[in-house]
């Protein structure tokens, strides 16, 4: 089958190509063919079996999702999107790219006619705003602080109804935020959950902007992915009408973060996290929720990290060649 | 103050311009102008204390907006909208109208700027959808099974954002439906639930195409008016992040409402009720909610009728002259 990612040149977007081109097939139907879409040139994936593209397109400028969709992929997985910092920053940029990018790609797939892919929309967590419960029930109001979070909650109105007209076949997954991030730090103001782990760990000092008794919700790269693959395999009639599911994920506070970092690096790791208040990031980082229910999803397949030690193996194995 | 009314042809927009009229200020402010705009042209209010000026525009149409909002009235109401049968029957014209026209009416305000009116916008009881509980809290979640819900629950979320962008001053009306309408049927799959009371207190027939068995949430249209200027008035303090209110109303049976046609009109009214299933309507309304936990909106001062005599009251006080 022929396979579309969009947002492909992101983390986790390179880290879905590999994961396909390893696997060769998604839910055990073979992949023959692989388009990596996003705004900067993706890299080319190593060893894929069948043919590998890819595109350099913007879905928010018109005709561009038209081409995208134009030779009919069988799965599409919309991952393209401006982070929460940047979309609180530019208001613009982000209703354009996370707004109507993702309603360009609806409207082509429509347009197409005869034509139903599967396409796994990633929405996140910070569709909730407070006041919360905790966890956060899935039947529970999208009701974001954020513009980020307010078009992420579009996206899945959007993906359900498009969904329930019979034009598309989608399935949405509210990520945790994705811990530990690899690379260099981006916009999203949750990078940080991620800088005083991966930093510390090759020895370089972080920045800590809120107290350590910030709880929240995680799920490695290495997760993340898998719940993609995951989605792209479901039956849709094991989802229902309410498309967009509530991932698995680990609930901790930065101070366990700090704990589980010491257990894998020792003190001196720890010693490298210096803090430094931040009341913008605060301000943005206290609308999320500290926790899912995600029964739904994990009766459905969906896994995730049960401990920060195991998500920092993970991050150690995947990323750091094994040894810290 | 300057009031537009967009929608104004609408049976709401006509009694809302009425009550405007009639009052003379809202809140204790003075209205010296009203606007009132609608894809046809609106009729002229008789009596208005200052200007009152019909205009013909489309919200959707580019440009529309920004000169609707060019001499910055002080208060909009935006009641404009495609309703729930139109927009399941035509997928286009739904978007277009209910969600485009909104997102351009809110641009138009922000690309103003400098200037934040409160912004009264008419959702609906539409964005909930089964499975439910009753009534539903509002902190419920907002997964409709149409797509005027899913447009309203859109607007609800884009209301709340640019509020708190600061670029509007907004607040939002999960609105009843309303009973009994006057006037001709439209294309809300709602309509049987007036047409089974207003064609029989008239002696004309009407058809019933559900069981007597389904409940509802109902409103008459005065309560609809005076939810509306209650929203107009309200400190933006008070009603919080979470920019939008479910109304109080009544939670009846359509049985119920039939025994109070009996009380008001006699048997000879309710035999003139044909029964005449329909599924395509059936299957909208199934999908509605059967009541709402309206507790904020009571707080801060929004009343309902409590029993549908006092509904067929309202109806034949306002449109029958004072007698069936």
């Amino acid at each position: 089958m022929h396979v579309l990612i969009l947002g492909a040149a992101g983390m986790i977007g390179r880290k879905l190509t590999a994961r396909l081109v390893a696997d060769g097939n998604v839910g055990g139907r073979g992949i023959d063919r692989l388009t990596l879409a996003d705004v900067v040139a993706p890299p080319e994936p190593a060893g894929a079996a069948g043919t590998a593209e890819g595109v350099v397109a913007d879905l928010a400028v018109p005709g561009a999702a038209e081409r995208l969709v134009d030779d009919r992929p069988d799965l599409i997985f919309q991952l393209a999107a401006v982070v929460s910092g940047e979309a609180e920053a530019d208001f613009d940029k982000g209703y354009r790219v996370n707004l109507d990018g993702t309603r360009a790609l609806l409207d082509a797939i429509r347009a197409a006619g005869g034509y139903r892919p599967r396409l796994v929309f990633t929405s996140s967590i910070a569709v909730y705003g407070p006041p919360m419960t905790d966890p956060i029930p899935e039947d529970f109001q999208e009701a974001p602080l954020t513009s980020y979070g307010t078009q992420k909650a579009i996206g899945e109105l959007l993906l359900a109804d498009y969904t329930r007209r019979g034009f598309v076949d989608g399935v949405g997954l509210r990520l945790p935020t994705i811990c530990i991030r690899p690379g260099r730090p981006n916009k999203a103001a949750s990078g940080f959950f991620s800088s005083i782990l991966r930093e510390p760990l090759v020895g370089r000092e972080a920045v800590l902007p809120v107290p350590e008794t910030v709880r929240h919700w995680h799920a490695s790269p290495r997760a993340a992915v898998g719940f993609l693959v995951r989605a792209a395999a479901l039956d849709g009639q094991d989802v229902g009408p309410r498309r967009t599911l509530s991932m698995p994920g680990l609930s901790a506070t930065v101070g366990e973060q700090i704990e589980a970092l010491r257990r894998a690096a020792g003190d001196r790791a720890v010693r490298l996290i210096r803090r430094e208040p931040d009341e913008s990031v605060m301000r943005i980082v206290e609308t999320w929720a500290p926790a899912l229910d995600a029964t739904r999803a994990m009766r459905l397949g969906f896994t995730a990290e049960t401990s920060f030690d195991e998500i920092i193996r993970v991050h150690i194995e995947d990323e750091l060649g094994g040894s810290p």
